[in-house]
């Protein structure tokens, strides 16, 4: 069968995290009622975006996987019969910690766990305090459905990643997101920013001729002082690049259908993949010398 | 000086090679005059679009480099004191051609040649017929004003392309380019087409903070039965990714200015050459596996 039905969540996070794991079970439910298959998470979706401060008690947000949410998520997926996309705050070991994307089918058995490889630190994103960059690699994981490809938020930037997951064999790759705007920069760059946002993930569905979605958080997140907008927008693009469903800056889930024989067709019109010169990229193992 | 000002020539082509040429360079000489320091001329700007049927006669208009062609090109670029990149279709030898842009600086010197490294065949597009693939690999350029890098028309579908010469320290990519639609498909792929050929090249200006140039040809062209219709659309971009100047789909001449020191803002606030994971890109070098 080449036709999948699949879903992301587009979620408001709060302070508390059963509020926030009720919220995500509740949405999976009735995403399922309505066929859905395949179902992604945003990025770290059990609580606010703590990144905003480097708080060492934040830590204790952080969980082994297997474990407590992973159990819960299983069960749910088993009982379902769905496959859940969702990234956790992970503990490998005492001081080391990872924004991960695990991947669960519909026995209820993790079947990949993705650890976010590129870490971004930007004001009010502080990452690189909590998060080791990843230790797994790129990851595709053969679904009975589908190939799922799995990255992570700022990995988003890097056509590199969509690159390595495609060439895994990904025939979708999903990033669980938390991106928004600084609130005194939205008047000035916010629509740019938003505009390449959206093409940068155009870019990787068109260069690897797979399905994207991105799966963002939305709402304003406080903490003391310090304010974000995550400015939602979630989408899901075809392998030719065009929007299939795109959400607007609420909570809402996003339903589509994925023809997986598309794939197929859009690399035979563009057969990026036949061209690729990889006698010629090693460079690409480079960073740029000295100006 | 960190401001610089640059013209792309979106030209309409005729079969006399002559007057491609003196078209050329009558815009080039109005560009000039308007202030243009750097000037891109369109892919194989010299003849009619060849390479819609395959007929060994046509490899009469390759030229060696330097050669006619370029000579005259030197000359004017020693006249009027700029900088030309020029697309040819190049006689290596007997028996290897390539697709080939030029860099000519205002002395009248040729100081970097880059052979087209991918090599599309597609149906009214057969390069492969006529093109071996470059032999010199990716290629940027220091100049008095900026770092050239360039790439030619397919090319721009592949973002290890794009990445590797900005890691050779491009600060601006051209790519000359012959991209159209073929009659039948405009109803209904039209759209899709030219608006996944802007955003691929979007993508580049953002993943790298580069500025980057498209000069594409206009104009329908016939052999035969055969018809393409060149959509013109030559764009420019910053390196966050927003839209500098745009053609239309006749003939035009973009002249903007390139600030320098945007670069380098834009780098800081997007940090991506930071955080790539050049120890885990190798899979770059292979192609994917049997599904």
């Amino acid at each position: 069968m080449s036709k999948i039905k699949i879903a992301i969540i587009q979620m408001k996070m709060v302070s508390s995290r059963i509020k926030n794991l009720d919220n995500a079970i509740n949405k999976i439910r009735k995403a399922q009622q309505k066929g859905a298959q395949i179902i992604c998470l945003p990025e770290l979706f059990l609580s606010n975006y703590f990144c905003q401060i480097e708080k060492h008690s934040n830590f204790k947000l952080a969980e082994k996987i297997p474990g407590k949410t992973s159990d819960i998520l299983c069960s749910l997926c088993k009982e379902l019969k769905i496959i859940l996309l969702a990234s956790l705050f992970e503990k490998k070991l005492a001081g080391i910690y990872h924004n991960t994307c695990i991947v669960i089918d519909q026995r209820g058995k993790i079947i990949s766990k993705y650890r976010k490889m590129h870490i971004p630190d930007d004001p009010q994103y502080y990452e690189k305090f909590y998060f080791t960059p990843g230790d797994l690699g790129f990851k595709s994981v053969k679904t009975s459905k589908i190939n799922i490809g799995t990255l992570i938020c700022w990995d988003q930037w890097f056509p590199e990643a969509a690159r390595l997951t495609s060439i895994l064999g990904a025939e979708i790759i999903f990033y669980p997101t938390a991106i928004g705007w600084h609130p005194k920069e939205k008047k000035s760059y916010g629509k740019s920013q938003l505009e390449s946002w959206i093409s940068i993930q155009r870019s990787h569905a068109i260069a690897n001729g797979i399905y994207v979605a991105a799966v963002n958080r939305v709402g304003l997140e406080k903490v003391g002082s310090k304010t974000l907008e995550f400015w939602g927008n979630s989408i899901i693009f075809d392998p030719s690049g065009n929007i299939l469903a795109k959400a607007k800056n609420s909570e809402e889930v996003l339903i589509c259908n994925i023809d997986l024989k598309k794939i197929e067709t859009v690399r035979q019109h563009w057969p990026f993949f036949r061209d690729r010169r990889i006698d010629k990229y090693k460079g690409i193992l480079k960073n740029p010398k000295n100006a």
